[in-house]
């Protein structure tokens, strides 16, 4: 599926595009290309982003996915709105969001992922446990981390876990930005992605 | 399209996925990722690989653009014949391999492309030049550089063709990889991607 | 020489210790250690800093260089006050400011310098050029830059002059940074540190 | 103290006028010279260098603490004359090589360290208690992590030990190396540099 505002058959929406809140952090276009890699996602799945935040990665996926389903999870009501207002302008209309507090919520919501992508909730541990449980056998897992807490805490739920084929891949990216009549190499602060597979 | 080798329509195939020959390129996953985002690709676009080598881009193009046409332009005939055996691994059809030296080669191909991606090819300013008259009004043009004498000759020759709204961006990846009982981060040699579009 | 601000021989200072102005750029700890062994320093040495900004360069130096000189030269008269401001508390005294625009008043600096370190002045060519003609036989050249421009401007300028044994690096740092109950790592723009030697 | 060697105050000494061994781990340049500044020395330090390696850190060390001691501890004989040899080639004489286990040996060393680094040894966390025992009160303790079980575990001791003012870094250098006629951006594998003081 296409959008006019994304005519591409490649993921990597300018970050531009997006509507965005001050304050709610946004997965920019190079991060976000990594993390939809790693999600290995068919035209089918059914994908729950826990901690969605601007939406990125919800319409993306809708986008890619023309005949699945992401479950968008937000706390905050003015942050789903966000994503709904995201959906909108994209004309994507396979994400649903919903209103609530992982991992509480979690065990409403249905169908049953393929994949997951954790990029918030707390505690971390709680809600990969929780999420893991309604995971599909042969799905994938997905979860960001921009400080060295999130990292250990993926990692041993990872690991007390069992989840398959795990990596790690830290992502640094610098972008060239003018600023005044200089271009400067601007960086983005680094963020690790933690993948891998449950036992069929 | 998907490849049973491949069945996702996120991009990002596994790097050992891929036949390789020994002293040969391969553009890494997280580097492919984000030069496909660059490249923004519509499901019946005309790709021009120049300096293809491994076939990565080839292969992923190739099943991103159902309805397109990939052309590879490779040099040297050992490494042509590596790009086609990786096609008939992923099961990619529309991809054409040319053997040719670029600039050279490229008068004689057809049809002109949306998209050209350099990712070799000497003296790289003669190539980029010459495959910037074929390219369509409106098209994306995405080169990679892991030198410095390469990223000074990209972002000139760019400069001198008026490309539009030129993107600059260096990845550094690391990816957590096991040596002996250790997980050591170990680093990506870092790459700069220059995008940018022709007029219309 | 060791100053009760900073009573170690090893350099570094930790960033905080420096009196700062908003919007005059400083080169971080990390940077700076690399920066400075790049300069290769004598204790009698003498080094010309060209663009000293808040002084971090001629501080470090100054104490590293007990029996050498520093000419800091900036061409904003508050910042070489902050410059002397800074030395006040560090106890440093021999580091000389002059306030001027490179490079029209590197005609007039004495002694000649054993080590050059160019942080700005525009053009960045004529500056290193001038500079140059300055720099004693055996002496280094170190510059900085934060974008492609300067990166360019520089590499060509030390070809032209034929620098010797030129090395390029770049620094990305990433630092631990609490941010409310979070540690994240955040990223330092990156630097590229060129430098050379004059043949003797 | 200078070296006909390295004939500077500046650290940062090249990394090809030491000695190596064929798989035994060196402390890069650039590395180095972020560990130093991590170490803050007095002329008449006492340092701790446990799992020394090639000792470059020693040697470093040597030179700028010219009324201090480096105990440098490494338990593989050959590595231990590998030290020693660096030592002779830089007229560095006070350097203590103790061959020996840690965190076994170190009972048995002093004077006792106003600085500890910890470059290796296993099991780490035993090997920072059994040093921070050891350390005076106002000392500096530094610890350098190439994998990700290192900084997990270098955090944990960390904290338990209560150890202030806690600083993480992450360094990532490029360098610019001569590959055929090419100049290539070679990445280093990235380090994270951990340390902090002890109560005085």
């Amino acid at each position: 599926m296409t959008s006019s505002r994304w005519p591409y058959v490649t993921p990597g929406i300018a970050d531009d595009l997006f509507e965005r809140l001050p304050g709610i952090p946004m997965s920019k276009r190079e991060v976000r290309v990594l993390l939809l890699s790693q999600m290995r996602l068919k035209s089918n799945s059914v994908i729950w982003d826990i901690g969605a935040g601007t939406g990125t990665i919800p319409i993306e996926v809708g986008l890619l996915c023309s005949q699945g389903t992401v479950i968008a999870v937000e706390r905050d009501e003015d942050v789903a709105n966000l994503i709904r207002r995201n959906c909108e302008l994209f004309g994507v209309q396979n994400v649903l969001v919903v209103e609530g507090s992982a991992p509480d919520c979690l065990a409403d919501l249905h169908p049953a992922p393929d994949c997951i992508i954790v990029e918030g909730g707390r505690p971390i541990k709680v809600v990969l446990e929780t999420a893991w449980a309604h995971l599909s056998g042969g799905g994938n897992i997905v979860a960001t981390a921009a400080s060295l807490d999130q990292l250990y805490a993926i990692s041993e739920a990872f690991a007390a876990l069992q989840v398959r084929n795990v990596e790690v891949v830290q992502s640094s990216i610098n972008r060239l930005e003018r600023r005044g009549n200089q271009q400067t190499l601007a960086a983005l602060n680094p963020i690790f992605v933690l993948s891998g597979e449950k036992l069929e």
